[in-house]
């Protein structure tokens, strides 16, 4: 049995710990400076108070002042941060961390590079810590249903082979599915992107319930979702990637659709709500769709600058940066995608 | 304006009155001899019986014995029989219609062929009538939905440009959109392999039903949508497919999962049922879902035999071909995604 260490016990650092404690390892949860009423109750009642679940027992709970005790023989530790907490993780905390223990990241999303490029948290943190051997998770998995032990295929990437194979012996089980790839831009990339088109594909909910009221539509919403994942096709091709990245994207899509924060974004501003009130009604809450929507808005815009790509290409992605960067309305420009 | 006559009076044909009368062309539905009661239902109140929508007003209503009198001065014919009257269609219907009107078929679906390949409609049509232009419509479309005006991206192919121009001209609405494409069978293959898919993703929602009850879970449809499409991507590949089809594919099984038929299918076979009592349960209702698995099925497995592919690429396509022509039970092979 192994030592692992989580850090950030939001809802997807927490949920980790379930596969982590069926597999009997010693887990220990440390919470950043934002979480410390999350593991106060949690130490207390065993209740995760925004994953809404009872955790698995034997947990051991660490405030942030107590990492380095959390860190000492850890064997795998799991940096459980959201997309913005990455700078913090890179610039705060790897400095702190053992040399020789593998760290594998669940947060999703790139960061946009002033030439057009994007680049992958695991490419980031090795870049400011190049001795570290740095992995992350991708792949459809909500939190929620992860905790509810839902089957759940995800992807780890990483450079490292060897290390990758160490971290699906440590956390697969009988209902979390694990496939490994080393091709960390080209994976990262695919499930970075769903975000964005998960917002978009959620107009349409939005839309279909301020023409006809409470029946939900599909055809819309499928008319998107192709649309998106052809847009996501020319992105690989565009970027180089190996289209075998595309289904975790697909399944990630898919998942975002029907889980949360994405689709509730989407569907209020399909319903005609300006984007101010829209984050006003979801406030408090980490829009991650919003920034990786406007990142890839401005990665393509340059490409599109550049002549490498045609803007026809991205109707739908170019759409929703215009809603968010410009306040545009809502009016999916259907007769593009044909 | 133009005349449009429509044959087989199904929900699928019948919907497409939709676009034709919002455009205002006279149209013509003519059922077949199953649709005896339907015609006649709808003649007398405008009511479709299985649609259950009330049709465009201005329809002109005909009996299949006045077929001939329905396609007088016809300038598009619609064939909207399912998969089941294909046979009829190219056997019965063809050597009746005018030589010189296209013909634009909405059943999705593929022949097998004793080597392993697969045929579209619009070719087997074309092999018994050469002399007469052929197109056909695929994408995500629900024939409630279009009903209900809902936005819906469709694909229509064939061979002539100029026909599916004339044809997009015809039935082009603001909420029916239209691409074209002469790809015929790659499109065709992609628009049918959605319904084998769409009930392996399915599968999940009885599979969660069973376990927890009355709470809906999705990191497992996703899992299964994203093999899915991966599966799709391969078998696009072995059949040396343009990929840009695969998001026709995409939508098609997006909405598929979400309405009727095939989603029940799948649920019920999820939820443990034996393929007896789920045939049982929906009989009545044309199971083409079914039949589309098992001729893909037979396909790949006499690809396989010849060598041309591997086993391992396709485990989800062959665990759906194994409940349906061995009776095995529902057991997804999650391990042989990773």
């Amino acid at each position: 049995m192994s030592v692992i260490t989580i850090i950030g016990s939001g809802s997807m650092g927490s949920a980790m710990s379930f596969p982590a404690r069926a597999n009997g390892h010693t887990v220990r949860l440390v919470g950043t400076m934002l979480d410390r009423e999350i593991i106060e109750h949690a130490k207390e009642t065993g209740f995760h108070t925004s994953l809404k679940r009872t955790l698995p027992g034997g947990i051991d709970y660490f405030q942030f002042e107590d990492l380095d005790i959390a860190l000492s023989g850890v064997d795998l530790i799991i940096c459980g941060v959201s997309s913005f907490g990455v700078e913090w993780f890179g610039k705060d905390i790897l400095t702190r961390l053992p040399d020789n223990v593998p760290v594998l990241s669940v947060t999703k999303g790139m960061l946009n590079m002033p030439d057009g490029s994007l680049k992958s948290f695991p490419l980031y943190y090795s870049e400011l810590a190049p001795e570290m051997d740095f992995c992350a998770i991708g792949g459809p998995c909500t939190s929620y249903e992860l905790a509810d032990r839902d089957h759940t295929c995800v992807g780890f990437c990483g450079n490292n082979l060897e290390t990758l194979k160490f971290c699906k012996e440590l956390l697969e089980t009988p209902y979390y599915h694990i496939r490994l790839t080393t091709d960390i831009e080209g994976f990262e990339f695919s499930v970075a992107m769903k975000n964005a088109y998960a917002m978009a594909v959620a107009l349409a909910l939005g839309l279909s319930l301020k023409d006809g009221g409470d029946v939900i539509h599909y055809n819309s919403q499928a008319a998107l979702f192709g649309q998106s994942l052809r847009e996501m096709l020319y992105l690989h091709k565009l970027y180089d990637y190996d289209d075998d990245n595309l289904y975790y994207g697909a399944g990630d899509l898919y998942v975002t659709i029907f889980g949360g924060r994405t689709r509730k974004i989407g569907t209020l501003l399909g319903l005609g709500h300006s984007l101010e009130y829209t984050l006003k009604e979801l406030s408090g809450i980490t829009l991650e769709a919003l920034v990786i929507a406007e990142r890839t808005g401005k990665a393509i815009l340059t490409r599109i600058e550049e002549g490498q790509v045609s803007k026809s290409d991205f109707p739908l992605l170019l759409h929703i940066y215009d809603i968010i960067t410009k306040k545009a309305p809502v009016e999916i420009p259907w007769k593009d995608f044909c």
